[in-house]
């Protein structure tokens, strides 16, 4: 495989990101997640919150759930709602970024967007509850719901919007080039495996100019 | 991790059993596929050919699918089906060759029924349709029905199987280690991987002798 783009789909609390971030500077590349966010707010004058909580959520109804009537919307979008139209630019960002060269994309349905890119390879990381009851206890701090249940809470929300927008199952392996347990293979060999896979990215060739 | 024994599950036609083979040879330790089936049928008399088709294969009914109650079968196993009594040797067997020391086991829900060992890497194979048929045609031939139609119902047949017995759902990536797709990643890049990841497997040190 000639890979230049890598996405990582994550469980919550599993160390994903982390292992994105630190291959994409293993290998590199730019890093796509919070960017993602920020790139998305431009486009879309939404609070980036917003399409944090929203882009990767259940698509149900809040106070921004309305349809698009309004001017300066492309006649495309019109009577979507808030998360169909976050979706579509959401989407089309992440066409583009993955258009402008080698890099590492987390969360957000990329690969399913950028499933027919035959230089993409797809990632899935996961563990068990424990492993990640831990990790985001260290990582965020305690709330008033247990571990256990952020994690069902948000990865349920990961699962439905995916399964809303794709018409694929989250986390089944068929949709991936592979999937790790972090726990069980530790986050930093996942890095290594990964970074080993991949092997060193070429950089772009511009096209040579031709005599006229 | 700390890998001695490594299950190795797969999609029909993805190469997973070569896949194993080829792993088991790198890190010099036994394969169990085949050889597994032979040591099921010593101990229950069954013919190998039956439990090579039933083992891994839904549990419907057939010219054996009868009640146990005859002498000689010990009492725990009276009353059940040939595949109900066909899953319980199984997986004697698989404990026991665990037990014995490091291996490659192939198939047989082995991942499911060594889930508790902290020493398992438990590993699933699967490819794209394109890939798959064109490797069965290049490897067993043609048959009445297409490619397509062969993946499919092996497929389907490996996870009814699995599904009654393990109560899991067969190829969800959290069921596993790692997942890899063969036809992306190339069946030796995957046995690499694996080898890679696994390292060295240390020969098993006998208990020092105690003096009296």
């Amino acid at each position: 495989m000639d890979v230049r783009i890598i996405t990582i789909s994550r469980e919550f609390g599993s160390g994903g990101r982390t292992i994105g971030k630190k291959l994409a500077e293993r290998l590199g590349v730019p890093y796509y997640d919070k960017e993602l966010v920020n790139e998305v707010a431009l486009e879309t004058g939404f609070d980036p919150r917003y399409i944090e909580e929203a882009g990767e959520h259940a698509p149900i109804g809040g106070r921004l759930a309305y349809a698009f009537n309004m001017q300066g919307v492309p006649g495309i979008m019109r009577g979507l709602s808030a998360t169909d139209f976050l979706w579509c630019i959401q989407r089309e960002v992440i066409l583009r970024i993955a258009d402008k060269g080698p890099c590492v994309i987390v969360g957000r349905s990329a690969d399913y967007i950028l499933k027919d890119r035959k230089d993409a390879l797809h990632v899935f990381v996961h563990a068990d509850m424990d492993f990640r009851a831990e990790r985001i206890v260290r990582l965020y701090g305690q709330s008033e719901k247990t571990p256990e249940q952020r994690l069902r809470d948000k990865d349920k929300k990961r699962a439905v919007n995916y399964e809303h927008y794709t018409g694929r199952e989250w986390g089944r392996s068929q949709n991936y080039t592979l999937t790790l347990n972090s726990g069980a293979i530790g986050v930093e060999r996942c890095v290594d495996l990964l970074a080993d896979l991949v092997g060193p990215i070429k950089a772009e060739t511009p096209a040579p100019e031709t005599a006229q």
